[in-house]
């Protein structure tokens, strides 16, 4: 086996990334290689990759390989592996629990108490290999494609924030038409949501949007979303928002069309604190809020399994773009342009 | 307008029926008279019909108009009435509350403590016009087609049944292939089921799951349901089961298929006590039980609107069979013939 | 019958109210007339009669009654009323439900989509006589006094905000040591909360807490609350917030004790736009808030009606005062003098 | 360390068991070694002693160590141990895993797919050493005392059996007064249940259960229990029922008081197939039933420590023998004794 592998590696306080030839990772206890097929681009990377506050806070360490969704095959096995073998086709859980808390000894791995997150608390996905835990391998069925395999993860965050309430039968606003977003419209899709509204503002996206089952294309710049929903719901506002653009305007936005009693996901993360109609969004409207990090261990995972094994669930519009790992910068540039031209970004070592 | 009516009148404590010019109903408080234009055969009408054991010790009173699902239009308002009014088009919940028992006022009036249900307890809707409290009173769009409007009712059986806990995502086993098991599956297949069994024997209706939906045809009198379920799903099970046969030997086989950790939805209606694996089946699985009667009200009927309305449910291959209500013994027969060779029968009078 | 009652009336746009000789109200379908026994002082009221902005923008007709808490005898029936009698003891849900909206359709009438509220929208219960609306009248037990019934409805508030979801082996933070907060302490004790703290600032209330249950009593302006609840949970929080201060300051507290995949009620109201944590609070711990609005109608009820008919739970510390209805400008000044020397203040007409 | 145990063995397929000297266990990898302090006789242990249909059929291999509730100190760490330590004081989880199937990946372990129970499939607890794999052991806090925490297993299954729903403001009835009733008492009082019944035979645990918190001794053999509870009830049934008694007549008891939309926990086993009132049981009523198999890994535990610690709920009245292991014979002719005479019998080794 070789020594040396291609990797995305961030080495410098400052924005941008460089590929380089790394010594293929030794295996940690518990632990199995995996030479990566597919990876991802994920938003997270994007704020690595563009050292804003957030990423200048939260990097302990650099150097350090970008990047954490992820397709390959397990190629060797660590000590102390328990299920894996070789020539497993696998992809990764990026929440690293420690499995000795009281949210991992509860069913709630995704919020340990502890948790370390791939490609941020410690070296990624976008290279040749990667090590990891087994205890964030997921075995894929044979025939699902690597690019597919690869945006499990966060297919599996649409599928959490869709899900963690039922949806059939109901109406849903999706705010935010990034590719979680994307995704979510056409899991409420399959799952039996009934109105389907995108809100959003790049029609590169809101067309994709569309394809996966949106019912109102709602162009957020272009019209009062708030009077379009509510013409829409007869002044009763939706059942269900999933809010995935993270900004105080989307927030509110959600807060304003949403009905009494319903039900709202809460996972488009705001870089500063929000300033919130409290009163009037929450308490008098008497609804719930979930916060939304990650996904269930393994709960959304064998949803996800089922949904993509049983072709109920086609993702392939959102992924608009597969390039060689080579060409990452490409990626990048790709997901950071304006207006937004691009859906998910695969990246092949 | 006109003083008598045609109704279909169960006079005498033996099979069959007879169709009578009746007097209109007068009005009670809080009762608006409905136009009827269609109305629909249900299997608790089969057992009036055939006066079986269940229908001579339920049914009190007779002479009583047989029939409980219809959809017609308010004729005449009554005193007391609140929110309907003249010309709409309504459907009826046939599980009349009390609105002052516990149940009722905990919102669960479909399982009220002086529970009466229509056509049981007091005269049906296999006639030209029916007196309804305006509390059982569900207005329908007016796009609704009127057989469609008329099966809400059991559809929302099906919808309740199978929608108690979430499918999305999840395998589901329809047990019993009679209407509310055709509905069954199709609500399974529009909320994200992704891989549907139904289990049955009439060729007839098993055609018509598969236009619903359904995914494997278990004909329980040719294969083994177990070995072909645990085959099919590693020997792990289904993690849904909804019971809609309500034979001591559907029950069981439910308990078989079903995953530990599953969820069984009791709807099919046994007509004597049943021998039953409780420890095997139910506590060393940890499976959850739930009793289905009727419909929640009116949380069901909303997410039966969304669905009809979206045209994302398709029912119409359930309906099979349109008779005028002079036809009424034809449609019996076609509900009592083996092998059954019908969905739904509607009756228009 | 008297003509005439004695009432507390609001009269003019400003602080202050007056007591006044009024016309005992006529009945309107479906309403009865109530002598009223007992009635207390809301945080509302309190709104009310100081003539904030929030009193300013939300009270549309000026003269009017002001309260809603209160316990009374049905004297009068009027015509459309089903279930009471005459001489019924009776309490009031102050939520006034429409009926036919999809929240009342639903089982939330408590957040129904056109709620008017007692003594808010209409006459309230600081008077001699009320005419209530049958369906908000609750029967209470004959033996219970008259006091403890008039303070079911905030009493309702509690035990909707604490038991929203269980609490039954876990920790609990209860955020302001109000008549609503101090409630909640004593539900939570008596509902197998293993931990509780209440964080609050005066003394006489916090003495109150620990007669209702209170583990520890966290004076929030003389000690670190987050330090020191992450000191006795070990680092990891409480698992339950119970928010009943309303401040900016009180809601970011609650996200910073809650627990990763806690549980937060959301009940105290702040009266402008707050800023809050949503990434840090609500995200990535994962948690769940609940907006809490008034009672379940009547899940709530019931359970306060067992409660306090089993004695389990003992109210009685937190009722502090007693006073004549002519007394009520001294109970204003009871409920706003700082720091607080009073629980809940009743008055009795 | 020395080389030989006392250890309650097994060794022949009929009745009874030997005290032997045996080889203290080496340790597997994963595993430590736990010197036992106190362990307790579960009527699980009773089958396998009386070497009844159950224990015929369900015991692989003899011969084996008996017994699987224990509290003990770790004495020596196997290879692959990650998180505990010499002298750490443990309790034991005594289902074990595989950690690899879909219950063990969806939060759901105590429902194992390929499930083993300690002392039944492996050797267990009646020694004075035992192998434990890591994943099964629970740290006490060190205050608790022995014979408290050895019953934290069954005490764990009523906990789970009792809170899977929440019974604050409620009615509860617990069939059955085993040692697992009485706990289920306890537990449902200090967790709010507002009137609790204990239906059972033996005066000896019926005085143990008033202890607990038990409002109504209800002797069944002395008085109708269908008509007393429904007279208590003003017809309506219990909210809750936990039937712990698992014969045919205690289940179908339980679904005679229950009342409409109520929670019925199954956690009694019937050795043999049950002939229930399915309909009018379960279906009519609309009750949701949950089968109750060990208890929640760690759900469960964390809840039990909290009741614990917190002092809120005191187990001693059930633990009324302790006995020293070379009794073991003593032990099992108490808990075969009838009328019964004892509560929880605990063994010191």
């Amino acid at each position: 086996m070789k020594k040396l592998m291609k990797a995305v590696l961030k080495t410098k306080a400052q924005k941008g990334a460089e590929i380089l030839n790394l010594e293929i990772p030794e295996l940690k206890f518990g632990e199995v290689l995996v030479k990566v097929k597919t990876t991802s681009i994920c938003g997270t990377d994007v704020h690595i990759w563009e050292w804003d506050n957030w990423a200048q806070n939260r990097i302990k360490n650099l150097p350090q390989i970008l990047g954490h969704e992820l397709a390959g095959e397990v190629v060797k096995i660590g000590d102390g592996v328990k299920n894996l073998k070789l020539g497993d086709y696998i992809s990764a859980e990026t929440h690293i629990p420690c499995k000795n808390c009281i949210q991992c000894l509860t069913g709630q791995e995704h919020i340990c108490g502890n948790l370390k997150i791939l490609g941020v608390d410690c070296n990624g996905a976008f290279a040749e290999f990667i090590a990891l835990p087994e205890i964030v391998c997921w075995r894929n069925s044979p025939e699902l494609p690597y690019e597919v395999a690869s945006v499990q993860e966060p297919l599996g965050n649409a599928i959490y924030a869709t899900l963690v309430e039922d949806v059939a039968g109901k109406k849903v606003a999706v705010i935010g038409e990034g590719p979680t977003g994307l995704f979510a419209v056409g899991v409420a899709k399959v799952s039996g949501a009934t109105e389907i509204y995108i809100l959003g503002k790049h029609p590169y996206r809101m067309e994709i949007a569309r394809k996966m089952g949106a019912d109102h294309l709602v162009f957020v710049n272009q019209i009062d979303p708030i009077a379009y929903i509510l013409e829409k719901t007869k002044n009763v506002g939706v059942d269900i928002v999933l809010e995935m653009a993270g900004s105080q305007e989307a927030i509110n936005l959600g807060f304003k069309i949403i009905r009494k009693g319903g039900r709202f996901s809460a996972f488009g993360i705001p870089s500063e604190k929000v300033t919130l109609d409290y009163s009037g969004g929450i308490i008098f409207k008497g609804i719930t809020v979930y916060g939304i990090n990650g996904r269930e261990m393994y709960k959304t995972w064998f949803k996800t399994k089922n949904f993509l094994s049983s072709k109920r669930l086609d993702i392939t519009p959102v992924i608009t773009h597969k390039l060689s790992l080579e060409d990452f910068a490409k990626g990048f540039e790709l997901m950071t342009t304006r207006p937004k031209i691009c859906g998910k970004v695969v990246l092949i070592p």
